[in-house]
Order: C-alpha cells, then sequence, then structure tokens
C-alpha cells in the first residue's frame, strides 16, 4: 500500500455543495484517481440528491469504481447525517429531533428507532451515521441543543445508548446495522453565551461528571466511532487535542473504533482557533492527537498527509494505525463481500407503514403537557381555530436535519390532523410568520367564533449554524443562535389579541429548545410543548388535544423563567448564602422544572422503599440500590407515568448537586390500577467521579427523591 | 504556651451583631479568660460602634485587656472591613467603590486612597484591613461586582498592588501601615448565575491567566494575608482545600503571610458544601488546608481546634505554623510595643481636608461618559431639574461597605452640588425612590420647564449577600444578586416620561454594576456612569456635568446589551463559527465596551510603534515591548485620556483571546497639544500560563491595537 493509497484510506469526500461544489463525476474521478476512501453523497444538508433512487445509484456506482478502478479495490465507507431519521432522503422515516426524543423517557422505543433508521441508511447504500448526539444540552442560546437529550447526563446516557444499540443491530456484519459515531466529544454542549463551537471551560471534576457518563455509557453499547467537537476546551481545539482524543478517549475510556473529523473541524486549527500556523500544520495536529478520518478532507487533505510523511513532519505510523482501524470498520461491515444495493428494495425500506408508526408512537410518546386549567383534553365536537405559523408547515414540524423544502412530504400537519379529528368546525388563519404579522385582524376574528383556539407558536426549521435556513422561510443572523429566547413579537402579540377575544388559548410549542413564556404561562390555559415532533408530529399533537394519546412525555431539559436565571439545571451544586438564608430566590427556579409533565390522569406515589442498599457496590455489576414505589392511577383516564428518582448525597469529599436523577422507569395504568414499579439505581449515577480517586460511591447516606416523598437510606459504597 | 493559648492566637472574635451579640464586656472576657487573638468590635456591618472616638476607646479597653489580663500578654489584631475607605466610622473619608475606583485607570491616585484609608485604620486602632479585594469582576450580575476592579486581569493586578502598597505603606513597623489582605482567593468573581458563593468551575488554564495573574501581582506588593474565596472551586469549597490554599498559594506563589477564614466561611463546609460531617470536622479541614485564623471563630472555634489535637485529630504542629505566622504579624506591626493609641489624635486625622480632597479627586477621575450628543458640559446659568432616586442620598452614593444610615455624614449629593453650581434655577423632585413612583406627574411638570433633566438612577446601597440593605430602604430579595439588570419599572417610567417633554435628559447612574440600559442609550442625548462615588461623589458629578472636570472615567467592565448576551467580555477566546461567517453576530457586542468614556475634548492616536520587542523577555525585568504612541488633544478643551494598549497574539499553542487589555498611561493634554506615550508591556500580560509549561511568551507576531491603530511586531519569547 504506498503512502498516497494510505493518505486516501484516511481521507473523506462529499457530494454536492460544501466548499466547492462536487458532482457525481468529481466524485469517480477521485475515487479512482486519489484513492479517497470515504464519501458523504447524500444525506446531509447540501447533498447531491435527495431522491432514494437516485441515492443507490450513486452508490453502487461509486462502489464500483472504488471496487474495479482503484489499484487495491477498496470499497468506500459512505456516511450520512441521519439525525432524527435518514431525514435527508425523501420519503425516510423522521422521527422527532433530539429533544422530543428524550422527552420520551423510553430507551427500548428510542432503539427502536435507531433500528429503522439503521435499516433505511443500509437499503440507501450508507454505512455510517454520524450520530447519535451524546452531548449534555446545558444552554438553550445554543443553536444545537434541539438535537440533544437535555441536560440531565443520567438521561442523555441512558438514551445514547439505546440510540447505539438500535443503529448497531446485531453489530458486526449486521446487513441493516450501520457504524454508530458518538458527538461531539468530550464537551460541546455548554458553549459561552451559546454560540455555536464558541470556547468551552471546565475542571476535570465537570468534564467527567457532566459530560462524560453519557459517552462512557454510549461506548459501553458498542459505538464504533467517535467524533470530536468544534470547540477549544480550555484552550486546546479538541480535534487538535491528544488529551482528549488519545489520553481520554482511547487511553483511559479504552476506545478501539474510529475517529472522524467534524466537517471543517481540521481546517479551524489555523483559521479560526490559531493553534496550527497553517492547513498543513493543522492536519498535523489533528492526526498526532488522534483523529482517524477527515471527513470532507477531499485530495487536498491527502496530499497534506502525503507531504507531512515525505518531509519527517508526520510518522508514517500514525497514518498506519488509522487506515487498520478503517479497513477494520470496512471488513466488519461486509463492504468487502458486496458493497451494493438493490435499487427495488429501496423505495419499499423507506418510509414504510411500520416505520412511520414508530415515528408516531415516538412523537406521541414525546408529547409534554406542561400546563392545563381544565381545557384539555378537547371534546370532539368542539369548534376550533388553528393559527400560528407552525401550524401547517411540515418543514418546521421537522426542525433541522432534514430535507428543508417541502417537495411532497409524508405526513401530516398540525392543522390537517386537527381537521381530521374533530365534529366541530375547524377555522384557520397563520396570524403571523415566525417573525411578522399576517392579517392578524382576520386570524383574531376567526379565534373569536371557535370554541377554543389552538396556537402552533415557536420556532422554525434551522440547523446549528448553518446557514440554509433561509430557504425554509427563516431570517437568518436570529436563528439558531438566540440571545433572546422569547417568542418573537409577532407571536407574542397573536397571542395576547386572541387571550383577550376571551376563547381559550392552548399553546403548543414547536420548538427545539425551552423558550421563555412566562407570558402565556401565567395568561393562557394550556401550553403543550411539542419539540419538534416530525413528519408524524402533526397527529401526535391532534391526538394529544383530543385525549385519544395521553401526554406522557417530561421535560429533559429545564425552561427558565427568564435569561438573567440562566444556567438552570436541575442538578445545581449545593453553595452557601453567606448571610440571610430566606431572603434568597431558589438557585433553580426555573418556569418549568426538568422532568415536569402532566398527564389527564392522577398519578400517586406511596410506599417509596430502599433496597439493596447496602454492601452492594458497582464491584457486583448491580444496581447500588433498588428504589421500589406503590404508583397508583387515582384519576378517571387510563395514562403513563414516568417514575423519577432524583437522589442527594447528604455528605461527600466534594460538593454534589441538591439533587440529581439517578434512575427512571415508565409505567402505563388503568384507572385505580395500582402497581409497584422497580427502579434500578445504577452505581455510576448514584456515585461520580472524583479527580483524585476515579469513579467511587462513597458509603454514607443518601436521599432518594421520587414526586414529594423522600426516603433517606445508608448506602456502602467501594470507598 | 498551653493548647489553648495557641488556640485563642488562631481564632478571632466580633463585637456587635453576627451570629450572636457580643459587647464591649463579653469581649474583655473572652480575651482575657480565652486568649481569643484578634477581633473586629468596629469596620464593620454589624459594628459595636461607627464613633470613631468611642471606637478609640474599645480598641484600648481590649489592648490592655489582652497585654495586662490574658496570661502570656500578647497584643490582639484588630481587623476591619474598610473596603472603600475606612467608612464604617462615621467621619471617615469614603472613596469610590472598586469599579468606581477602577475607572480611573489610575493606580498611584489609588495608592493614595489606600495610604489614607491605612492612616484613619490606625487612627482608630485597627491593624488589618480585610482588602484590597482582588476579584476579577465576570458577572454583572453578582452581588459583590462593585466591590472589584472590574474584569481585566490586568487592570485588577495593577490597581489591587498599588492598593496593597497603599495600605502597608512602608511595610513593616510603619505606624500608619496596616495588613494588607488579599481577597478571595483564588476564584470568586464569576459565581454561577451571579449568586454569591455559588460555585465555580473553572480550568486550571482559565484560572491562571484570568483570576490568579491579579493574585500574583498584588502578592509581588507585598500582601500580608489572604482570605479564601466563600464558593467551591470544581466541587472543592476553597476554606477547605489544601489545593488553593496550600499547593497553589504557598507552595507555587510562595506567600509566607497568614490566611484569614472569611466570616463563616468554615462552617459552610458542614452546613452548605456539605463536605465536612460536623463543625469540628470542617475546622479540621480548614486548618488542614491552610486557614490560619478564624476570623469570626469565637470560643467555639479554638475549642474545637483543643478537642481535635486531644484527640489526635489535628496536628499540633499545624497550630503551631500558623501561631507563628500570627505572632510575626503582630510582631511586625510593633503591636508588642505598644498597641494604644490616642483618642484625641483620631478626630483630625479621619475625613482631614486633604483626606477628602483625595477622595474628590478619585471620583473626579472616575466619571465615565457613556454618551453625549451635545448636551454636556451644561452651562452655568442653565435651569437644572434633578430628579431620580439617587440625586440626594448620600447612603445610596455611598454603596455599599459603609453605614447604611445617614446619621450626619460628610459629602454632597449631586442635588447639592449642582445647586451650588450653577447661577441658573434648579427644581428638584424624585419622582421615584428606587422602585416605588413618587408624584411623576409633579416631577414631570417641573422638568418640562427646565433647559435640561438631570436623572440620577440607578441603585441603591447593598452589602452582596448580606441583610441590612432593608435599613437603606432598598428591598431585600431583589438585591444585591439581581437576575434582572435593568433599571426598575418607576425609574424607566420616570426616564420615559421626562423624555417625552422635550427637555433633554442627562441619566446620572449611581449604581455598582453595568445596567442594561438599552432604551437610555437609545434616546436620551446623555448618560454619565458615576459608580458608587462616595462622599465627594456629588461634586465629582455636578463639576463633570458642568464641565470643571473633564470626565476621564473609562470603562472597566463591559456594559451589555442584554442578559442573553451574557457573558460580554473584551477578552473572549477566539472561536470558530462553523458555516457562515457573516451571519454571526459579534460575540462581543455590547452596548459600551470595556475601556469607553468619552471626555470633553478630542484625542487623535498616531504613531503607533513597537521597539524593545526582540530579544527582551520576563527573565530581563523589563518590558517584553514598549508600545509608543503620539498622542494629541486635537479639541478644544483641555482633557485626560487613558492610552489603552490590547494585544492579539496571531498563533499560539493554546486559544488565545481576540484582544486583551495589557497596558495603559493616563496623559493629560492641553488644546492643540501632542506627546509621546510609551506603555511598557509587561510579559505576564502578554504572555500567558500554558498549564503544561507554566508562564510562556511564546515567540511569534502581535499585534498591538490602540483605538483604531494597530501595529503587528515580531517578538522574541522565552519559549
Amino acid at each position: 500500500m504506498t503512502l498516497a493509497e494510505k493518505a486516501g484510506q484516511v481521507t473523506g469526500s462529499w457530494g454536492g455543495s460544501f466548499r466547492e461544489d462536487l458532482d457525481v463525476e468529481d466524485l469517480v474521478e477521485t475515487v479512482a484517481r486519489d484513492g479517497i476512501g470515504a464519501v458523504a453523497p447524500f444525506g446531509w444538508a447540501g447533498s447531491l440528491t435527495s431522491d432514494p433512487a437516485e441515492a443507490v445509484r450513486i452508490a453502487n456506482r461509486l462502489q464500483r469504481v472504488a471496487v474495479e478502478e482503484s489499484r487495491l479495490g477498496i470499497p468506500l465507507l459512505l456516511n450520512v447525517d441521519a439525525v432524527h431519521g435518514h431525514a435527508y432522503i425523501t420519503g425516510a422515516t423522521s422521527f422527532p429531533n433530539g429533544l422530543g426524543a428524550a422527552a420520551t423517557w423510553d430507551p427500548e422505543l428510542l432503539e427502536d428507532s435507531a433500528e429503522i433508521t439503521a435499516r433505511e441508511i443500509r437499503a440507501t447504500g450508507a454505512h455510517q451515521n454520524y450520530g447519535p448526539t451524546v452531548d449534555v444540552g446545558r444552554e438553550p442560546r445554543w443553536g444545537r441543543v434541539f438535537e440533544t437529550f437535555g441536560e440531565s447526563p443520567h438521561l442523555v446516557g441512558e438514551l445514547a445508548a439505546a440510540k447505539v444499540r438500535g443503529y448497531r443491530g446485531d453489530g458486526v456484519g449486521d446487513p441493516e446495522g450501520v457504524l454508530a459515531t458518538l458527538k461531539h466529544f468530550p464537551a460541546y454542549g455548554e458553549p459561552e453565551r451559546g454560540e455555536d463551537a464558541s470556547p468551552v471551560d471546565i475542571s476535570e471534576y465537570k468534564l467527567r461528571n457532566t459530560f462524560l457518563p453519557a459517552f462512557e455509557r454510549a461506548l459501553a453499547a458498542g459505538a464504533d466511532s467517535v467524533m470530536p467537537s468544534y470547540n477549544s476546551i480550555n484552550g486546546e481545539p479538541s480535534h487538535g487535542s491528544a488529551a482528549a482524543l488519545t489520553e481520554l478517549l482511547r487511553d483511559d475510556l479504552g476506545f478501539e473504533g474510529h475517529v472522524v473529523s467534524d466537517w471543517d473541524g481540521i481546517r479551524h486549527l489555523h483559521e479560526d482557533h490559531r493553534t496550527a500556523r497553517d492547513h498543513a500544520d493543522g492536519v498535523r495536529q489533528a492526526r498526532e492527537a488522534g483523529v482517524d478520518v477527515a471527513s470532507v478532507g477531499h485530495v487536498d487533505h491527502a496530499d497534506r498527509v502525503v507531504e507531512l510523511v515525505e518531509s519527517g513532519r508526520l510518522e508514517e505510523s500514525v497514518v498506519d494505525a488509522s487506515v487498520e482501524r478503517v479497513l477494520r470498520a470496512k471488513f466488519e461491515l461486509g463492504l468487502f463481500e458486496d458493497p451494493s444495493v438493490d435499487e427495488g428494495e429501496v423505495m419499499e425500506t423507506l418510509g414504510s407503514e411500520d416505520h412511520r408508526e414508530t415515528a408516531r408512537e415516538v412523537a406521541s410518546e414525546s408529547m409534554t403537557l406542561l400546563k392545563n386549567e381544565g381545557v384539555l383534553p378537547l371534546e370532539d365536537d368542539e369548534d376550533v381555530f388553528v393559527g400560528g405559523p407552525n401550524a401547517d408547515d411540515m418543514v418546521h414540524q421537522l426542525g433541522g436535519w432534514s430535507v428543508s423544502r417541502d417537495d411532497g412530504l409524508p405526513g401530516t400537519t398540525i392543522l390537517e390532523a386537527i381537521t381530521e379529528s374533530t365534529d366541530g368546525t375547524v377555522t384557520h388563519a397563520a396570524g403571523t410568520t415566525l417573525n411578522e404579522p399576517v392579517d392578524v385582524d382576520a386570524a383574531v376574528e376567526k379565534a373569536a367564533d371557535a370554541d377554543v383556539a389552538v396556537l402552533a407558536l415557536g420556532e422554525g426549521w434551522y440547523l446549528h449554524e448553518f446557514g440554509p435556513q433561509a430557504e425554509a422561510g427563516v431570517a437568518t443572523g436570529e436563528w439558531p443562535t438566540r440571545s433572546d429566547l422569547r417568542l418573537s413579537d409577532a407571536q407574542r402579540e397573536l397571542v395576547r389579541r386572541v387571550h383577550e377575544t376571551g376563547t381559550p388559548v392552548v399553546g403548543v410549542l414547536v420548538t427545539g429548545r425551552p423558550l421563555i413564556v412566562d407570558w402565556m404561562a401565567e395568561h393562557v390555559p394550556a401550553i403543550l410543548m411539542a419539540y419538534f415532533p416530525g413528519t408524524e408530529g402533526g397527529v401526535a399533537v391532534s391526538e394529544t388535544l383530543f385525549g385519544e394519546n395521553d401526554p406522557s412525555g417530561r421535560l429533559p431539559i429545564t425552561m427558565p423563567k427568564s435569561h438573567g436565571d440562566l444556567p438552570q439545571h436541575h442538578d445545581a451544586l449545593a453553595h452557601p448564602t453567606p448571610i440571610g438564608d430566606h431572603e434568597h430566590p431558589d438557585s433553580y427556579d426555573p418556569l418549568y422544572p426538568f422532568g415536569h409533565g402532566l398527564s389527564y390522569t392522577e398519578f400517586d406515589v406511596d410506599d417509596v422503599a430502599v433496597t439493596d442498599g447496602s454492601g452492594t457496590s458497582s464491584d457486583d455489576g448491580g444496581p447500588a440500590a433498588t428504589v421500589s414505589v406503590t404508583l397508583s392511577n387515582v384519576g378517571d383516564r387510563p395514562g403513563t407515568e414516568t417514575v423519577q428518582v432524583y437522589a442527594t448525597q447528604t455528605n461527600a469529599s466534594r460538593v454534589r448537586p441538591e439533587r440529581s436523577l439517578v434512575g427512571f422507569e415508565r409505567a402505563d395504568l388503568d384507572p385505580g390500577e395500582s402497581t409497584t414499579v422497580d427502579v434500578g439505581i445504577d452505581p455510576s449515577a448514584l456515585g461520580y467521579f472524583d479527580p483524585d480517586r476515579g469513579h467511587v460511591l462513597e458509603t454514607g447516606e443518601y436521599r432518594f427523591h421520587v414526586g414529594e416523598r423522600t426516603e433517606s437510606t445508608r448506602i456502602s459504597g467501594d470507598d
């Protein structure tokens, strides 16, 4: 294998519009001539095509070239950004984006959704997903918080691990599984001012206890690849950090897969972070740090690798190690057998009825009822006014990481689903786009005549810091990083005016993040958080409004009262209030707390008992404790509750959170039904990482909180 | 020396109201019986007395008891909180609080002010000041940001070092010098959500480059004592952190003085941080970590020390080391000669004419003109309406860390000073208290009749998290931690209504912190930032408004546009904007930037030249470079400019700030005058601390910015 061939194997390229436009012929040439080893020809924002049949043809053509026309005949790795389904391909199944998926608190269901996504990716001929997102979302201003599973390290870890299992299927050789890529390592979810890729300053204590636990669980679930974060951490850009990518990831966490760069992450080293002198120096830094594949390095990157090795600035053994990892991944995927796929099968697989049924299920379980003063569920015969910018917009309903134009998307909008659900009259007027009023008077007039006004408000399609939201009718410069988390002036005005008519307003928030909706929380009788619910989200919203679906979503992230209260997380560390304790507002005083969500029925929690708390520790592989509660549905409708267990360590060697989520379990109950729910508490969730001692579960008193109930017990730890 | 006597020497008590009320007889008893070694009988918020003669009598009485009635006859160390002058003593000189003092950018003047404060402290019989504050103020919501010298590590370091020199005078044995205590070590100035004592999470990189440089300079200036911060850092409360108080402070930074606890800082260990099991365990932790004196430990603390040693839980050698440090400090202060002071002299010293003249000078130099559209300076014959809650309130003008009742305070309010300054008619109506409207119509009517309306707005007296602001008429629970940095509704309404009369509004902000005044910035023609200017602040404001004083203050801290933009610092680290560079608002986009401040004249900066940039390095003790500029007063009035030099390291091993302040120099110029200003750039300001290599000044290209001008040069560093 020549040095150039090695350099090709560790370099990726793209098809479509990125730094330059590359078409299929360009790719054919670079694969044949330069031996480029990985390509993203579709399944991302600037793809060559969103047509599935075309995608298959491109995939097969590129593989044929790689196998038949390159000297060594090594097949290509094709990667995609299938963040919430393979949603850059028309007709594929689109699931709720990260926060909505997390609101289900349902790892099994997310595993199913990931299996479906993997199947659809493989059907188009690709093999590696740039997901799941394992970032802990601690900053609502951040334009990527919608991609995360929220603020809790434990919840994110459980859900990310489920997604990894789903993507990989049966693992090595499963023709319906894909490589799962954990992103963005190691700490990306709390950027300064919410600006994407802005610096993160963090202690080892916080890194290990807030950001790494989710990666550790997702790695344990078998992740194949890891992507570094764009940002610098403590002055070190992750893409150039040997401390992060080698010492921490490989030496300490034991990762044996391959590291793929984020797009342009290597170029940022000299262009933005300015820690490399020039591009070649950045390539050297990234490779020495531990990046194996330069995702969109193109020929330019491969050439630099050759230069660096030939001039003695980079050890060839560093490149060899990466080549080995890439070839192993390709081999394990079975690509050396036959990398081609069947053009006929793709249409049957994509967006099949059972796939979309699972998507609807995820969307339904994600519905989070924030407030309900008697108005919900709606009766079948009510006259409903439907307004707001997100009532009839499939693209906004999808959110980012999906096609940004509605060219015959499958699915149902909120307006369409409501129209199908009620025997009453449905009237509609948007009243406003996301930011600009549209004939508000007419909307208000219609609303005044209705029994109830459903206003679908919030945000539109956006893609972290990328520009194409303009295509989706969303002003750039304003989204996606937002220093103002309120609804736009136009939307607030619409709510106020409709509210003034006396018609009860049900606010439906279609949004990628927690918005500051203090006025609505005070004035309108019902608010439903719908997140970005995907193609099936309209049905999920409508079924929830009409009571066919009990809203079982619970907030995976805190909704703050005001910008001045940020950051607001349920697991803030304890701290003194030097004098005048009673004068201090609580540190955690949100509009709606983490874990909040109402049902249409009512649940009681009784008899909280902690068992197995003595003598059990992480060495056994068992839970550190089991928290058992008696859960009763004391209302008159069937419903679903998620038993959430929070813990407080009363005394510790380091300052610990006032309380933090350590376990949870969903339970469906009929009216009048009672059941015992056992929640196993993982030692790693209950304990913590002490920089001086590593993972530790300290012996002592722990308080477990479920709802309003608290039970204390002594846990024998491993210290 | 018995163990109990040792325990007494390392324990302090208080006179007045704190956890319990202790009167002079209580103190006499504890000094005689328990051998308590340090007392704070006055000069703090809950003092026994604010009367200077009474203070002297108490000091002398307590010393007599210590010397004559305790077995060993060791004199007492009396400490005070003379944060901006000895301002808890009636008649003492009160200087502007921290941010205002910093706005002068005048180390020599602050050194003078500290000398005066030291003289006044010693005149009352006390010897140790719990100051200066060396915290870098990075969080405007924080109720203690007014005590800091602002956001720049370099500016804070220069000013804190000047204060240390001033407090200490000629050092050992100077009868007019006091012990200078650096607080709060090591990182207190960026608490989460602005809540006092809330956790700080920080990397070594940021700790070393943002928070420690100022401590390092103040230590180099000879500081005698250091106070730990209330907060935890990375899960370790500073009061119990051997890493902070021994490894970092003593072993690494070479500190040889004594460490004094902050009030209740030791109790917080078990009560709030919960890293100690009980009080005794907290005492052990604090002592093993390196706390020498428990400031308000009282007998309880001393007893615990004895118990701990006797039961073998604490090495007696730990206590011995603290005793040694305390005795050395007392000896060096000359207390073993004669600790008594002259009751007659105190009245001559306190608030003497030359002392108050210096206070006026600091206040005048602090005046920071944020905006001026033609309305200032005022003419001598203008009819002036004076309104707002801070126009005629001496207590608010003082700000915190001073008596909170106006029982015959010296000084002049803004209203009084304006009344004396103009030949025109002065009318007055507050129009509002800090939070409640007071006959707004009457105020608006008077304003409408005037040529100009001066509205003194802002905040009232407050003392970080302490309660007594209620005495000063300020609602608690709202101040001092503020999640809303706008003026109160009542104040904003007053400004709007007066503005609507057409009378030009001059907003004067009497405030401890940057407020969000975006509406005023857009609408009213002039805004003067007055900070908490002290007793002489009224004169300083008036002389500035009428042009007798050219406003030479420059913001030592950024004034943000909105809460959602926080944090905003001039020295933010560089970072990528993954795609769509042109769509991103600047990371640093404040209402008024750090360093901003207008003069009544106009200055030009020309011919920026960098010399001595080659081959000079920190080893020489000389500057890393000298930046020379030609500064010209091209206006028609005399004025003062501060040449501010910012630097950008174009390429570095770690991500560095886009730009940061590295040097400054004030210059007074007559109209038409030009001068060359040489600004020496300290290697420690230009370089940085790399956790892998320590302090380093890297060889390479540096850009120096002065005003709009930039000059690049190659600096030969020490790497």
